[in-house]
Protein backbone atom coordinates (compact mmCIF):
# COMPACT_ATOMS: atom_id res chain seq x y z
CA UNK A 1 0.00 0.00 0.00
CA UNK A 2 1.87 3.45 -0.94
CA UNK A 3 1.56 5.61 1.36
CA UNK A 4 -0.03 9.48 0.95
CA UNK A 5 2.62 12.67 0.60
CA UNK A 6 3.79 13.27 4.28
CA UNK A 7 2.90 10.43 5.58
CA UNK A 8 5.12 8.46 8.23
CA UNK A 9 5.55 4.58 7.76
CA UNK A 10 5.91 2.37 10.12
CA UNK A 11 6.75 -1.17 10.08
CA UNK A 12 8.34 -3.95 12.16
CA UNK A 13 8.37 -3.34 15.80
CA UNK A 14 6.50 -0.47 16.83
CA UNK A 15 6.03 -0.12 20.93
CA UNK A 16 2.46 1.05 22.29
CA UNK A 17 2.16 3.19 25.66
CA UNK A 18 -0.82 4.20 27.69
CA UNK A 19 0.08 6.90 30.01
CA UNK A 20 -1.11 9.53 32.38
CA UNK A 21 -1.47 12.94 29.95
CA UNK A 22 -0.36 16.51 31.38
CA UNK A 23 -1.40 19.84 30.46
CA UNK A 24 1.27 19.35 27.17
CA UNK A 25 -0.95 17.41 25.73
CA UNK A 26 -4.00 19.25 25.77
CA UNK A 27 -3.89 20.49 21.89
CA UNK A 28 -3.28 17.14 20.89
CA UNK A 29 -6.56 16.11 23.04
CA UNK A 30 -8.10 19.28 21.55
CA UNK A 31 -7.51 17.84 18.27
CA UNK A 32 -8.50 13.98 18.55
CA UNK A 33 -11.72 14.74 20.55
CA UNK A 34 -12.51 16.86 17.33
CA UNK A 35 -12.01 13.82 15.24
CA UNK A 36 -14.04 11.65 17.45
CA UNK A 37 -16.68 14.24 17.30
CA UNK A 38 -16.57 13.86 13.09
CA UNK A 39 -16.58 10.12 13.30
CA UNK A 40 -19.86 10.28 15.66
CA UNK A 41 -21.16 12.72 13.28
CA UNK A 42 -21.80 14.93 15.98
CA UNK A 43 -19.74 17.78 15.70
CA UNK A 44 -22.65 20.00 15.92
CA UNK A 45 -21.99 19.76 19.65
CA UNK A 46 -18.46 20.09 19.55
CA UNK A 47 -17.60 23.32 22.10
CA UNK A 48 -13.99 22.50 23.12
CA UNK A 49 -11.57 24.37 23.48
CA UNK A 50 -7.89 24.29 24.15
CA UNK A 51 -8.33 26.67 27.51
CA UNK A 52 -11.15 24.73 28.93
CA UNK A 53 -9.80 21.44 28.50
CA UNK A 54 -6.41 22.83 30.15
CA UNK A 55 -8.78 24.26 33.47
CA UNK A 56 -11.44 21.19 33.47
CA UNK A 57 -8.59 18.24 33.24
CA UNK A 58 -5.50 19.49 34.80
CA UNK A 59 -6.38 21.50 37.76
CA UNK A 60 -3.88 22.20 39.87
CA UNK A 61 -3.03 20.33 42.59
CA UNK A 62 -4.19 17.88 40.28
CA UNK A 63 -6.26 15.11 42.37
CA UNK A 64 -4.43 11.02 42.44
CA UNK A 65 -5.79 9.06 38.88
CA UNK A 66 -9.02 7.75 38.48
CA UNK A 67 -10.27 9.69 41.20
CA UNK A 68 -11.67 12.62 39.46
CA UNK A 69 -11.55 13.44 35.68
CA UNK A 70 -8.69 11.69 34.29
CA UNK A 71 -7.13 11.81 30.52
CA UNK A 72 -4.65 9.04 29.33
CA UNK A 73 -2.28 9.30 26.02
CA UNK A 74 -2.24 6.06 23.84
CA UNK A 75 1.34 7.26 22.16
CA UNK A 76 2.95 5.14 19.40
CA UNK A 77 6.88 4.47 19.73
CA UNK A 78 9.70 3.71 16.92
CA UNK A 79 11.94 2.39 20.25
CA UNK A 80 11.35 -0.01 23.27
CA UNK A 81 8.88 2.07 26.02
CA UNK A 82 10.54 2.40 29.44
CA UNK A 83 7.53 2.05 31.67
CA UNK A 84 7.66 4.99 33.90
CA UNK A 85 5.83 4.27 37.42
CA UNK A 86 4.06 7.11 37.69
CA UNK A 87 2.27 8.17 34.11
CA UNK A 88 2.98 4.53 32.80
CA UNK A 89 -1.05 2.48 32.59
CA UNK A 90 0.65 0.09 30.02
CA UNK A 91 2.66 -0.87 27.63
CA UNK A 92 3.01 -3.60 24.56
CA UNK A 93 4.97 -4.24 21.61
CA UNK A 94 3.01 -3.97 18.18
CA UNK A 95 4.75 -6.12 15.42
CA UNK A 96 3.98 -4.00 12.17
CA UNK A 97 5.91 -6.48 9.88
CA UNK A 98 2.96 -8.23 8.18
CA UNK A 99 1.02 -4.60 7.41
CA UNK A 100 3.40 -1.30 7.63
CA UNK A 101 0.85 1.26 8.90
CA UNK A 102 1.28 5.71 7.05
CA UNK A 103 0.39 7.80 9.29
CA UNK A 104 -0.27 10.72 7.87
CA UNK A 105 -1.08 13.27 10.57
CA UNK A 106 2.03 11.68 12.71
CA UNK A 107 4.07 15.33 12.43
CA UNK A 108 1.11 16.92 13.29
CA UNK A 109 0.66 14.83 16.02
CA UNK A 110 4.19 14.10 17.24
CA UNK A 111 3.99 13.50 20.95
CA UNK A 112 5.02 15.91 23.30
CA UNK A 113 7.35 13.22 24.88
CA UNK A 114 9.63 13.24 21.85
CA UNK A 115 11.80 10.48 20.83
CA UNK A 116 9.77 9.78 17.36
CA UNK A 117 6.92 9.32 19.21
CA UNK A 118 3.39 9.71 17.56
CA UNK A 119 0.24 10.25 19.44
CA UNK A 120 -2.67 8.04 18.56
CA UNK A 121 -5.58 7.92 21.03
CA UNK A 122 -6.95 9.25 24.26
CA UNK A 123 -9.36 8.11 27.01
CA UNK A 124 -11.45 10.59 29.18
CA UNK A 125 -12.85 8.28 32.60
CA UNK A 126 -14.22 9.56 35.73
CA UNK A 127 -15.41 8.20 38.91
CA UNK A 128 -19.16 6.98 38.82
CA UNK A 129 -21.32 5.80 41.41
CA UNK A 130 -23.20 2.74 42.13
CA UNK A 131 -26.30 2.71 44.77
CA UNK A 132 -27.24 -0.74 44.28
CA UNK A 133 -23.53 -1.78 45.14
CA UNK A 134 -22.79 1.14 46.98
CA UNK A 135 -19.72 1.42 45.53
CA UNK A 136 -17.71 4.10 42.85
CA UNK A 137 -17.27 2.62 39.64
CA UNK A 138 -15.03 4.11 36.40
CA UNK A 139 -16.81 6.01 33.62
CA UNK A 140 -15.21 5.68 30.54
CA UNK A 141 -16.89 8.80 28.85
CA UNK A 142 -14.31 8.55 25.47
CA UNK A 143 -11.93 6.10 24.15
CA UNK A 144 -10.65 6.98 20.84
CA UNK A 145 -7.95 5.66 18.59
CA UNK A 146 -7.51 7.68 14.95
CA UNK A 147 -8.34 5.85 12.17
CA UNK A 148 -4.80 4.62 10.63
CA UNK A 149 -4.02 2.38 13.98
CA UNK A 150 -6.90 0.43 14.19
CA UNK A 151 -7.74 -2.81 14.04
CA UNK A 152 -4.47 -3.46 15.49
CA UNK A 153 -5.66 -4.48 18.45
CA UNK A 154 -5.08 -1.32 20.37
CA UNK A 155 -8.90 0.02 22.02
CA UNK A 156 -8.50 -3.52 23.18
CA UNK A 157 -5.40 -2.67 25.02
CA UNK A 158 -6.52 0.71 25.98
CA UNK A 159 -9.55 -0.89 27.50
CA UNK A 160 -8.46 -3.55 29.58
CA UNK A 161 -6.11 -1.44 30.98
CA UNK A 162 -8.25 0.76 32.21
CA UNK A 163 -10.79 -1.72 33.65
CA UNK A 164 -7.91 -3.73 34.70
CA UNK A 165 -7.00 -0.66 37.11
CA UNK A 166 -10.96 0.09 38.03
CA UNK A 167 -11.03 -3.77 39.48
CA UNK A 168 -7.76 -3.18 41.41
CA UNK A 169 -8.68 0.14 43.09
CA UNK A 170 -12.00 -1.94 44.39
CA UNK A 171 -14.93 -0.31 41.60
CA UNK A 172 -17.41 -2.48 41.20
CA UNK A 173 -18.51 -1.29 37.52
CA UNK A 174 -16.87 -0.23 34.30
CA UNK A 175 -19.26 1.41 32.58
CA UNK A 176 -19.59 3.55 29.19
CA UNK A 177 -21.93 4.10 25.91
CA UNK A 178 -22.14 3.45 22.34
CA UNK A 179 -24.22 4.55 19.32
CA UNK A 180 -26.76 1.95 18.49
CA UNK A 181 -25.61 1.86 15.12
CA UNK A 182 -21.81 1.15 15.77
CA UNK A 183 -22.06 -1.95 15.43
CA UNK A 184 -18.23 -2.93 14.94
CA UNK A 185 -18.18 -1.07 18.38
CA UNK A 186 -20.93 -3.26 19.61
CA UNK A 187 -19.36 -6.81 18.78
CA UNK A 188 -16.39 -5.61 20.35
CA UNK A 189 -17.39 -4.26 23.51
CA UNK A 190 -19.80 -7.90 24.00
CA UNK A 191 -16.41 -9.89 23.09
CA UNK A 192 -14.58 -7.62 26.02
CA UNK A 193 -17.00 -9.18 28.32
CA UNK A 194 -20.03 -6.18 28.19
CA UNK A 195 -23.12 -6.24 28.37
CA UNK A 196 -24.83 -3.55 26.08
CA UNK A 197 -28.20 -2.95 28.35
CA UNK A 198 -31.38 -2.38 26.10
CA UNK A 199 -33.35 -0.83 28.36
CA UNK A 200 -31.58 2.27 30.08
CA UNK A 201 -31.93 5.37 28.07
CA UNK A 202 -30.13 8.71 28.41
CA UNK A 203 -32.06 11.98 29.66
CA UNK A 204 -30.30 15.42 29.33
CA UNK A 205 -30.87 18.63 30.29
CA UNK A 206 -28.43 21.48 28.36
CA UNK A 207 -28.64 24.90 27.08
CA UNK A 208 -31.22 27.02 27.04
CA UNK A 209 -33.19 24.07 28.64
CA UNK A 210 -30.59 24.19 31.88
CA UNK A 211 -29.94 27.71 32.66
CA UNK A 212 -33.79 28.47 32.78
CA UNK A 213 -32.94 26.71 36.13
CA UNK A 214 -30.62 28.95 37.57
CA UNK A 215 -31.85 29.98 40.76
CA UNK A 216 -34.66 27.78 40.68
CA UNK A 217 -33.10 25.79 44.37
CA UNK A 218 -33.90 29.00 45.78
CA UNK A 219 -36.00 28.43 48.95
CA UNK A 220 -40.14 29.51 48.10
CA UNK A 221 -42.80 28.99 49.76
CA UNK A 222 -44.59 28.50 46.79
CA UNK A 223 -46.44 25.30 47.55
CA UNK A 224 -49.57 25.19 44.25
CA UNK A 225 -47.59 26.39 41.34
CA UNK A 226 -46.14 22.68 40.25
CA UNK A 227 -48.00 20.22 41.83
CA UNK B 1 -59.39 7.62 52.15
CA UNK B 2 -59.20 5.89 55.73
CA UNK B 3 -55.16 5.70 56.49
CA UNK B 4 -53.96 2.14 57.52
CA UNK B 5 -52.92 1.36 60.86
CA UNK B 6 -49.78 2.95 61.95
CA UNK B 7 -49.77 5.43 59.49
CA UNK B 8 -49.40 8.76 60.01
CA UNK B 9 -51.94 11.18 58.17
CA UNK B 10 -50.05 14.42 56.50
CA UNK B 11 -52.77 17.26 56.37
CA UNK B 12 -52.93 21.13 55.77
CA UNK B 13 -49.88 22.62 55.37
CA UNK B 14 -46.51 20.71 55.33
CA UNK B 15 -43.13 22.05 54.59
CA UNK B 16 -40.67 20.65 52.06
CA UNK B 17 -36.91 20.69 52.32
CA UNK B 18 -34.16 18.71 50.21
CA UNK B 19 -30.97 19.23 51.88
CA UNK B 20 -27.38 17.74 52.04
CA UNK B 21 -27.76 14.49 53.63
CA UNK B 22 -25.06 13.72 56.93
CA UNK B 23 -23.49 10.22 58.11
CA UNK B 24 -27.19 10.25 59.84
CA UNK B 25 -29.11 9.75 57.44
CA UNK B 26 -27.50 6.56 55.58
CA UNK B 27 -30.20 4.07 57.47
CA UNK B 28 -32.85 5.78 55.84
CA UNK B 29 -30.84 6.15 52.51
CA UNK B 30 -30.43 2.41 52.27
CA UNK B 31 -34.03 1.60 52.92
CA UNK B 32 -34.87 4.06 50.42
CA UNK B 33 -32.17 2.33 47.57
CA UNK B 34 -34.00 -0.93 48.31
CA UNK B 35 -37.43 0.67 47.60
CA UNK B 36 -36.01 1.91 44.42
CA UNK B 37 -34.65 -1.12 43.34
CA UNK B 38 -38.19 -2.94 44.26
CA UNK B 39 -39.80 -0.57 42.21
CA UNK B 40 -37.04 -0.89 38.98
CA UNK B 41 -37.97 -4.57 39.47
CA UNK B 42 -34.27 -5.08 40.04
CA UNK B 43 -33.69 -6.13 43.70
CA UNK B 44 -31.49 -9.46 41.92
CA UNK B 45 -28.63 -6.43 41.69
CA UNK B 46 -28.93 -4.88 45.34
CA UNK B 47 -26.05 -5.23 47.34
CA UNK B 48 -25.75 -2.37 48.90
CA UNK B 49 -24.62 -2.12 52.90
CA UNK B 50 -25.25 1.00 55.46
CA UNK B 51 -21.08 0.04 56.29
CA UNK B 52 -20.77 0.58 52.47
CA UNK B 53 -22.93 3.54 51.83
CA UNK B 54 -21.20 5.18 54.88
CA UNK B 55 -17.58 4.71 53.94
CA UNK B 56 -18.32 6.18 50.06
CA UNK B 57 -20.71 8.75 50.49
CA UNK B 58 -19.41 10.12 53.37
CA UNK B 59 -15.49 10.04 53.27
CA UNK B 60 -13.74 12.44 55.80
CA UNK B 61 -12.68 15.16 54.96
CA UNK B 62 -15.49 15.48 53.04
CA UNK B 63 -15.29 17.18 49.64
CA UNK B 64 -17.39 20.23 48.69
CA UNK B 65 -21.04 19.21 47.56
CA UNK B 66 -21.38 18.72 44.05
CA UNK B 67 -17.23 18.47 43.49
CA UNK B 68 -17.45 14.33 44.27
CA UNK B 69 -20.42 11.77 45.22
CA UNK B 70 -23.21 13.91 46.50
CA UNK B 71 -26.21 12.51 48.46
CA UNK B 72 -29.53 14.68 49.03
CA UNK B 73 -32.86 13.67 51.35
CA UNK B 74 -36.08 15.05 51.13
CA UNK B 75 -37.64 15.73 54.72
CA UNK B 76 -41.09 16.90 55.27
CA UNK B 77 -42.20 18.67 57.83
CA UNK B 78 -45.33 19.39 59.68
CA UNK B 79 -43.65 22.49 60.87
CA UNK B 80 -42.49 25.16 58.89
CA UNK B 81 -38.22 25.00 57.88
CA UNK B 82 -35.75 27.17 58.65
CA UNK B 83 -33.78 26.72 55.60
CA UNK B 84 -29.80 26.44 56.59
CA UNK B 85 -27.42 27.72 54.19
CA UNK B 86 -25.00 25.38 54.71
CA UNK B 87 -27.10 22.57 53.47
CA UNK B 88 -30.51 23.50 52.56
CA UNK B 89 -30.93 23.15 48.87
CA UNK B 90 -34.48 23.92 48.42
CA UNK B 91 -37.43 24.45 50.52
CA UNK B 92 -41.42 24.77 49.77
CA UNK B 93 -44.78 24.66 51.02
CA UNK B 94 -47.21 21.89 50.65
CA UNK B 95 -50.84 22.55 50.75
CA UNK B 96 -52.35 19.12 51.79
CA UNK B 97 -55.55 20.23 52.72
CA UNK B 98 -57.55 19.16 49.68
CA UNK B 99 -55.98 15.78 49.81
CA UNK B 100 -54.54 14.76 53.10
CA UNK B 101 -51.53 11.96 53.04
CA UNK B 102 -51.38 8.44 55.12
CA UNK B 103 -47.66 7.39 55.13
CA UNK B 104 -47.42 4.10 56.59
CA UNK B 105 -43.58 4.09 57.05
CA UNK B 106 -43.51 7.53 58.97
CA UNK B 107 -42.47 6.26 61.87
CA UNK B 108 -39.67 3.48 60.42
CA UNK B 109 -38.22 6.67 58.25
CA UNK B 110 -38.62 9.73 60.75
CA UNK B 111 -35.77 11.93 60.04
CA UNK B 112 -32.78 12.16 62.27
CA UNK B 113 -33.14 15.73 62.36
CA UNK B 114 -35.96 15.27 64.77
CA UNK B 115 -39.46 17.76 64.96
CA UNK B 116 -41.57 15.09 63.49
CA UNK B 117 -39.97 15.31 59.88
CA UNK B 118 -40.34 12.32 57.98
CA UNK B 119 -37.37 11.37 54.71
CA UNK B 120 -39.43 10.91 51.64
CA UNK B 121 -36.78 10.95 49.27
CA UNK B 122 -32.90 11.36 48.56
CA UNK B 123 -31.28 12.02 45.34
CA UNK B 124 -27.29 10.57 44.85
CA UNK B 125 -25.63 12.71 41.47
CA UNK B 126 -21.60 13.43 41.13
CA UNK B 127 -19.69 15.27 37.97
CA UNK B 128 -19.37 13.88 34.84
CA UNK B 129 -17.68 15.34 32.27
CA UNK B 130 -18.44 16.29 28.69
CA UNK B 131 -15.02 16.15 26.24
CA UNK B 132 -17.76 17.92 23.22
CA UNK B 133 -17.79 20.99 26.22
CA UNK B 134 -14.84 20.08 27.76
CA UNK B 135 -17.01 20.61 30.83
CA UNK B 136 -17.94 19.24 33.73
CA UNK B 137 -21.58 17.89 34.01
CA UNK B 138 -24.00 16.84 37.13
CA UNK B 139 -25.19 13.30 36.33
CA UNK B 140 -28.04 11.88 38.95
CA UNK B 141 -27.29 8.52 39.72
CA UNK B 142 -30.59 8.41 41.59
CA UNK B 143 -33.70 10.59 42.21
CA UNK B 144 -36.80 9.07 44.10
CA UNK B 145 -39.79 10.04 46.13
CA UNK B 146 -41.32 7.14 48.50
CA UNK B 147 -44.85 6.10 46.80
CA UNK B 148 -46.96 8.22 49.16
CA UNK B 149 -45.22 11.13 48.89
CA UNK B 150 -45.82 10.75 44.60
CA UNK B 151 -47.76 12.91 42.52
CA UNK B 152 -47.03 16.19 44.89
CA UNK B 153 -44.18 18.11 42.86
CA UNK B 154 -41.22 17.15 44.89
CA UNK B 155 -40.01 15.49 41.95
CA UNK B 156 -39.56 18.08 40.31
CA UNK B 157 -38.71 20.29 42.65
CA UNK B 158 -35.49 17.95 43.68
CA UNK B 159 -34.79 17.86 40.11
CA UNK B 160 -35.29 21.54 39.15
CA UNK B 161 -32.82 22.61 42.42
CA UNK B 162 -30.24 20.09 41.62
CA UNK B 163 -30.52 21.61 37.63
CA UNK B 164 -30.22 24.87 39.50
CA UNK B 165 -27.19 23.97 41.63
CA UNK B 166 -25.77 23.04 37.92
CA UNK B 167 -26.35 25.31 36.31
CA UNK B 168 -25.20 28.05 38.60
CA UNK B 169 -22.11 25.86 38.94
CA UNK B 170 -20.95 26.52 35.24
CA UNK B 171 -21.61 23.32 34.30
CA UNK B 172 -23.00 22.48 30.63
CA UNK B 173 -25.01 19.09 31.30
CA UNK B 174 -27.61 17.36 33.79
CA UNK B 175 -27.35 13.99 32.87
CA UNK B 176 -29.87 11.15 34.44
CA UNK B 177 -31.03 7.61 32.65
CA UNK B 178 -34.69 6.65 32.57
CA UNK B 179 -35.63 2.84 32.09
CA UNK B 180 -37.35 2.52 28.55
CA UNK B 181 -40.62 1.36 29.98
CA UNK B 182 -41.59 3.92 32.62
CA UNK B 183 -43.41 6.62 29.88
CA UNK B 184 -44.36 8.71 33.53
CA UNK B 185 -40.96 9.54 34.05
CA UNK B 186 -39.92 10.00 30.28
CA UNK B 187 -42.77 12.46 30.10
CA UNK B 188 -42.10 13.84 33.40
CA UNK B 189 -38.12 14.63 32.00
CA UNK B 190 -39.21 15.84 28.77
CA UNK B 191 -41.90 18.22 30.45
CA UNK B 192 -38.85 19.29 32.10
CA UNK B 193 -37.02 20.35 29.14
CA UNK B 194 -35.15 16.98 28.78
CA UNK B 195 -33.99 15.26 25.70
CA UNK B 196 -34.50 11.32 26.13
CA UNK B 197 -31.43 10.38 23.52
CA UNK B 198 -32.97 7.40 21.67
CA UNK B 199 -29.67 5.95 20.13
CA UNK B 200 -27.25 5.88 23.19
CA UNK B 201 -26.61 2.56 25.25
CA UNK B 202 -25.08 1.29 28.21
CA UNK B 203 -22.27 -0.37 28.33
CA UNK B 204 -21.13 -1.96 31.69
CA UNK B 205 -18.73 -4.45 32.76
CA UNK B 206 -18.92 -5.58 35.86
CA UNK B 207 -18.12 -8.89 38.40
CA UNK B 208 -16.23 -11.71 37.07
CA UNK B 209 -16.30 -9.76 33.45
CA UNK B 210 -14.65 -7.14 35.28
CA UNK B 211 -12.48 -9.15 37.91
CA UNK B 212 -9.95 -10.78 34.61
CA UNK B 213 -9.02 -7.58 33.58
CA UNK B 214 -7.26 -7.30 37.29
CA UNK B 215 -3.45 -7.59 36.19
CA UNK B 216 -4.31 -6.75 32.78
CA UNK B 217 -2.70 -3.22 32.63
CA UNK B 218 0.93 -5.18 33.48
CA UNK B 219 2.94 -4.09 30.75
CA UNK B 220 4.14 -6.92 28.20
CA UNK B 221 5.82 -7.20 25.69
CA UNK B 222 3.09 -9.52 23.85
CA UNK B 223 1.87 -8.07 20.82
CA UNK B 224 0.85 -11.47 19.13
CA UNK B 225 -1.95 -12.25 21.48
CA UNK B 226 -4.40 -9.89 21.00
CA UNK B 227 -3.97 -8.84 17.35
Amino acid sequence: MAAPANSTTFSGDVWAELRLADVRDVPHIHRLIHQMAEFELLTDLFAATEELLTSTLFPSPAPPPFTSFTALILDLSPSAIVPDSATTIASRRLDLSASPLADPEAAALASPRGGGRVTAGFVICFPNYSTFLAKPGLYVEDIFVRAPWRRRGLGRMMLSAVAGRAAELGMGRVEWCVLDWNQNAINFYEEMGADVLPQWRICRLTGAALDKYKGNQETSADGKASE
